[in-house]
């Protein structure tokens, strides 16, 4: 467990791969990140972080919305080159099928099985980084991906929806099949936890009263 | 592709699972959460949501400083358990062994291969969720993760990292072998784009000129 100090760099993985879309300049464009997360479930928030040259962060500052579009991973080709080239450079829209949702500004991938529409209401700018907090207003998914029965139905897993996962490395790969469910693995241990707990605030209980 | 509305839900996948630590009243506390992602890499920024009722949130508000501390799959036990419970109900600092790097009121996890130590330097309060842009003073990683020839070494895959992921649908699952390097997949299909930009610029190219 020991360890190496490797200075000031930020290492988080797995990077979820994911596309952020925007209106710039009138036209649809994507830009890759890894730079992106869930910041909110009961009030629906997600963050991006931008960095200011990219030319999707341009729309995002003008339309103040921005879409979130998760790829499978049979699309790693298209979201692969949508990295490796700005909307500066070429017309990126090429690469996917867009359409829009409740926002008219806010372009949205079609192939892409699940998509987010994103207005923002919060924002950092520091060091080129513009960090946007983004309300979801709407989101679409395919309903291959909506599992359970009706009326009762929830978003699949990761070997379903199949993102693509992103490392340190710059390598790309899949998600495993799920190995267990939240507050199974550790459920004993919450137990001695709380029962430790109990031995401590209530010491009669442990002279067996 | 044809996709539901599902109304204002934020999914974004796959979560990373991070331990978020805070010295809370004098004591380390860990947070598990995966609403975190890296934020910049030249300038190495990570973002963090956390809610304001988090016993952790507590401890980065006092002392403007977290870590992050990345768990791989066989510390799977401790971390669901760390997720169950609050710091504000049992001393979870038992879970994990506690030491310190630069800064002293930020807690580090012994059993994590990569850890980073974060100063607040930006910040966004929204119903009811803090999001924290820390800048990272310190990365600590275990050396045997740190791959490559000496004087170049890089920080080694998800295969070998193994950290744990986290899914809609409330399941653990482990990353997959690497399938493909960043700029691989999509080159050929950059290739053509660029080739039709110089086409559409550069007409003479076009008739041989």
């Amino acid at each position: 467990m020991a360890k190496l100090k490797i200075g000031a760099k930020a290492i988080v993985y797995p990077n979820p791969v994911v596309l952020i879309g925007a209106q710039v300049d009138g036209r649809p464009n994507y830009c890759l990140v890894g730079d992106c997360a869930l910041a909110g479930v009961r009030w629906p928030l997600v963050m991006v972080s931008l960095h200011e040259e990219h030319w999707t962060t341009r729309g995002v500052l003008t339309e103040r919305a921005f879409s979130v579009n998760i790829p499978s991973f049979d699309l790693l080709e298209a979201v692969d080159a949508c990295g490796q080239v700005s909307g500066r450079e070429v017309d990126k829209s090429s690469l996917f099928t867009t359409f829009y949702g409740e926002m008219e500004t806010v372009p949205l991938i079609a192939e892409c099985p699940v998509v987010l529409e994103c207005r923002v209401v919060g924002e950092i700018l520091r060091e080129k980084r513009h960090v946007f907090l983004g309300e979801v207003v709407q989101a679409h998914i395919e309903e291959r991906f909506l599992v359970g029965p009706p009326g009762r139905r929830v978003v699949a897993g990761l070997a379903e929806l199949d993102p693509i996962l992103y490392g340190s490395d710059d390598r790309y790969c899949r998600a495993g099949d799920p190995v267990a469910a939240s507050g199974t693995p550790g459920a004993k241990l919450v137990a001695t936890l709380r029962a430790r707990r109990e031995s401590l605030t209530d010491p009669g209980r442990g002279r067996g009263s």
